[in-house]
């Protein structure tokens, strides 16, 4: 039996669920348990929360683990990377057939315990534990694990490095080379490189952008373009919304801080934002009060919404949900007429969101764009840059770290296809030292 | 007779070769004489400063002003906007029927005197007058000029108003509505918050970014891309080649800017790059000397590639012309191996440019990409932002001015289709209050 | 006042919700009244049939005929040229207000006789008259009413001439120029060719597909295609479903043809399938019986896909309504396992249509396609030639009938576009003999 | 060693330059040498006849044979399996190199025989042998070569079969799934089902149009699409000039036939429509005469152009090379003037082809487009239907054949990724049962 395995559970067909199973000699330790939204989208009136396990695998919606049937014991640690839903967003079903703890930075780990929290059909018991980035935890003795700083759209994001007597692997997903980021530090390429030095058995990598040519800008230059766009008018009397990811901390500080600066305050709607807003305070992402309010439940939103209608729109700068056209969300509602906020001509709406590119989204953001213009909002679309490496972000870290074996994940075909090109520019072979795996598959190492 | 009207001469079926002619009462006033470029490609082996007008004209790269037959003796003036070639390029070969002064901007008009030098067929005797941006001129005793300042990728870009006693027609060919621009003041907005007050007749403005959302970024941001790919790498000693448009003074400051915090000696290759930028020094855009190396001839640009290679690649910084592919240009000539420069696995190749949409420019750029990357380049694409206005840009600009007739100009019915829904969303008809014109076509105001 | 007005209500500025009024002296004759379904489904639980007519046309749904306020009782025919329902569909919301008879084809009649009798709001008594293809109808003593055959995507299409005192006017909207038609004839080119003779003042036309090269290819090449896909497999025992255009007679009478070659039993299956059906039954465009079954209530749907289980998939081919994904649909249901109809490995789902390109069709279609491949279908998308004219048709139409004036109806800028730069290549001119009108805006002739 | 190896020599990273070696044992047996086009055509002023073989292997014009050094002696035959050039184009540069026959079908073999005599620096000496489709050829005694009919773009296509002892291979490249051809007979399905039950090891298979849904239409679509155009117009008095690939035998006698049908002289026009023509003629697949003209040679084909003119445009229907918009082809030549035919409004060009998506092939179709619109010309665009199996024609002959393995040739990463999804579905695993090779990689069997 090969010394190490990797064994791809989720996410290599495909964007979302990701799984990844990675066997050291007797021992296994999985990284990530991710959601695919866009399968559950298309079941009408479907609630995660209420499915069972087996239901959501059908479905496409979930890692299928069935591949670690009969060696579910052997597992050791569910390590989470960061606390987007294709990453963490399966915990609350399938940890709970695994007796080993769940893993993660504090903002991580904080968000795991509310997925573990919100389920109705399985009771998970796994211990969660908090590691920082920087920090190391010894899994078993053979086995430890290094969380590395690096950037996303979403705080508090990680490499995880498993160093074993056969060679050190290096999980890297997802990530951007964000060398001037708003909120926290740029990626310890320090420790990256000596890593590349010290030796990498092998690097398994998202491939969301390795088809996009360049770098990924900075997230400065995506608070520069927010900053512009709210800042840079004439007229100054309209409304503004502004709707971004609610779990992009960074760009949600960015808003809030040009709302100050434009003399407007900022507030923050939905359930969503609330959740996400809650944890960065609790994990020191974010100041408690500071005058913002922060509106969840849907009556202190209407609320809200009904007080900026009396006080003035253009003493609001409200930050919401919706960025996806999302049919629940708080702009979808202002849209159909469903709260008191009466969008005029001239108000203008800015999604600091690119449309995540499946169909349903894009008919969800066509519909809600066609019913705010009917009422005269002006649209500015994609203010916004992307948290996922381009093709030239990968090529450097990937001479950086310089390993034995890369392996594609976190994409499709297509993206892992892009991917190949680019390490075969450096010298990688496929088959060889760069391995496609598809969903279900285990690469034998060593 | 109408008192005033607007001839379309050219650039209100296309992009390119921009004309434009006001007749008021008996008197005209010419706004730019353009050429089209890619009519002119199109035909193999084309030199354009040996061919005649007429050939010129049936080639559809130049205005057809045959409209002006019968009346080219009531022309009082030529203005030229900004010094693009799609606003300057048939000067050389349209202005010499007309007995009245050329006006431009100095940097605008130091080029309308390079391209009259350079024609070989037609001798063109007009006298060029310089007038600033803030300045007036009296061009008959019933019209004045008025130059305005606005933003565009190209220095010394004007908005030109014609003030007569049948009112005041703004002529608002290109811009962009940047508040930082890294080189120059910000659009004066007071100027035309005020003309806006005092009543514009008509309006008659560009449409290219029309059709796209939201606003054009501000040359900042272009100038924040630059630098965080320019930086933004672990591999610092590969060779760096970067290429934009040559007239596009602003960013190569930028650029230049960049070479010399990293250490790096900037150097300009390309004839057109020493035009533009001995443009810029002796019109005051750019200082000269300061170590910054201008070469134009090939042998010089040839010496030059060749000491790079000599002393070291990352001790230099080029910045040449060739970003479209063009076959003759110091990229394309790098990439077939016709320079001692050699292209190395890892080394930069950085389009601070995107690709004007015309099928030939794509043929050559794939041409020119595809030979850089088998020789081991990395391509950063499109390290740039736009120079025309966007939609929201324009809803400023219309709202400011709040013209009684628009008139979209320098731009296809795809164009000025976006262009007439974005004015009717404020209020405006087609065919009462905003008009379509195709070339050749006369619209009568008053 | 002018003699003739062409009034713009709906479809100038858009594809769907046709409706034009045409002035002659004193009298109006109204073209069409169709919905825009695609505003229609943006609004989630709309029932259009209780639905005002005031809410329908604030929703931009069906046209806002306020336009014809106080002239409403100079209207004397209301005339529909086919019977979808972007031409017919809003007859039951509008048609009260004019007292004036409806005049259509006998398969169109008896369609708008449909709609009458669904609507829950409106009462709406019109006299529904039925002129033949070939037919002409004395409207007023001044004007007369003749239908010239055609050819679109459903039966007993016709052009409108208008023959008045100040010319005749042609309203061509919509059609293809399909000289192999599979039911009914070629379009009348005889009368087309000697109305361009005898002068046409006005040709009020479609501009769909005028930006696509070329001409539509004839119905026969759509049979063509359908019976390869249908026939041409070594996989005979697979289970076969066909969705097509419940209106599209001419197809469906392809496909029951294709069933009985290949010795399987057509099935129709869905209500508006028996909708159409009924209507080319009773109108003499399709043959009663003939083994033919038709299941339009949901029961009788469902008994007929359990029949198929039990007897054998290989057995039938049901032709079921579902091709753009309507989530209420047999197509749909079936994907969802609502049926107790199984897909399984290998079996054809065959699109006999294109996907209308609005994003919510896009998403259905990609929601429904997910299903059935997750359960082992292989599709067959897009068997299926257009309805409409393209380029050269238009070209050879507008020759052919030689008009003074051109309206491009039914479309939206950039269709309208598309058709301007064709007719400016036979010689029309903007403003002059092509006129572009917005909704709402009347054209003045004579 | 394992028995069996397949050998990805070209074509398997990219469209174009085929070439695989196949080892049985210590045998090999090589399957088609072909040219990749776009790679020659960026570079400029390449006479690929006075190219040396690694000039063009450096190029990435020509396989890069090396991975053969070591065992040329062991090649046994070189088998081309169709006449176009990025099967058989790179034969006059590589063949040399190996003591082996050359065996094709008869069309095939004689246009390989007319590349080694157009070849200008290697002398190729390999016999060329004759292999009827349905025929087998003994290439060792333990190796059988079988051609098996199929159908393309090209005539004498053929499937090669090799039966070894230790199973047999099928080499699919290139085909369609065309049961009605308009000339030749439908593939030989009987041979293709027998073998299938027979059990085949591996099949190596084209994937240019894995990507696209359904079937790919058949040829007699094409000529019915023809048809339509040619005689589907009330001006038939006017110009029209055909284009299509002069390889395309099949298509180029649907036009004839069209002529003939119409009352017009059909002409050849073009060096390659003689080549190809002339080849097809001596080969059986057309007859000779029968009045129509074939004009190779530019004195001939200017000849005949003038006679047009001075006979009237409408006698004649000429055929002709140009529809990539190649600059030197008849119909380039004709779009700049260079030729007597005047191209006039009305007059209609009709291509009969797509474009082959490579960015100089879209400049230069828009290039000869734009001049031909600018005479008046009518453009009749894709009158055509694909010579490539898609999707669904994919899976029929993978279900036929049912090989163990499968390995994707002559494509690129999207195309061969589409392709093993699609294996998938009918339960192929990536590294167990199906097979993705980079050019220079070997797969062992056996």
């Amino acid at each position: 039996m090969s010394s190490i395995g990797i064994m791809a559970v989720g996410g290599y067909d495909e964007i979302g669920r990701n799984m990844t199973a990675i066997r050291v000699g007797n021992d296994i330790i999985i990284m990530d348990m991710g959601i695919r939204l866009d399968r559950v989208q298309i079941h009408e009136d479907t609630d995660v929360e209420s499915l069972h396990s087996s239901d959501l695998i059908a479905m496409g919606a979930i890692p299928d683990d069935s591949v670690l049937n009969g060696v579910a014991s052997k597992v050791r640690a569910i390590v989470c990377t960061h606390g987007h839903l294709d990453h963490i967003g399966a915990v609350s079903k399938l940890a709970h057939k695994y007796r080993a703890p769940i893993i993660a930075t504090p903002f991580t780990a904080d968000l795991v315990n509310q997925e573990i929290k919100a389920e109705r059909i399985f009771r998970v018991n796994n211990e969660v534990i908090s590691l920082r980035a920087g920090e190391r935890y010894q899994v078993t003795p053979d086995i430890e694990l290094e969380f590395i700083r690096v950037q996303h759209s979403i705080v508090d994001c990680v490499f995880a490095a498993l160093h074993t007597k056969h060679g050190t692997i290096l999980y890297a997903n997802d990530f951007k080379i964000d060398r001037s980021p708003t909120l926290g530090e740029p990626p310890d390429f320090p420790r990256l490189r000596q890593l590349g030095r010290e030796g990498v058995l092998a690097l398994i990598t998202e491939t969301t952008n390795a088809g996009i040519s360049g770098k990924t800008p900075s997230e400065q230059i995506a608070k520069d373009l927010v900053w512009d766009v709210l800042m840079g008018t004439e007229e100054t009397e309209s409304g503004i919304l502004v709707t971004t990811f609610s779990s992009h901390i960074a760009r949600i500080k960015a808003i809030i801080e040009a709302a100050r600066k434009m003399g407007r305050k900022p507030i923050l709607l939905g359930r969503s934002m609330e959740k996400y807003w809650g944890t960065a305070v609790r994990t020191g992402y974010a100041e408690r009060g500071n005058g913002l309010a922060v509106c969840g439940r849907r009556k202190a939103v209407d609320k809200a919404l009904k007080r900026m209608m009396v006080e003035g729109k253009d003493k609001y700068l409200p930050i919401m949900t919706g960025h996806q056209g999302e049919p629940g969300a708080i702009l979808s509602r202002i849209a159909n007429g469903e709260t008191e906020f009466r969008v005029e001509s001239g108000d203008r709406v800015i999604f600091s969101a690119g449309i995540i590119p499946q169909p349903l989204n894009m008919s969800n953001r066509h519909t809600v764009e066609t019913k705010l213009k009917m009422k005269g909002a002006r649209i500015y679309d994609n203010v916004h840059v992307s948290g996922h490496a381009c093709r030239e972000d990968h090529w450097e870290l990937l001479r950086m770290i310089n390993p034995e074996h890369v392996i594609p994940s976190h994409g499709n075909l297509n993206s892992h296809g892009q991917y190949l090109m680019l390490a075969e520019d450096t010298g990688y072979k496929l088959g060889y030292s760069i391995h496609l795996l598809r969903n279900g598959q285990e690469l034998l190492l060593g």
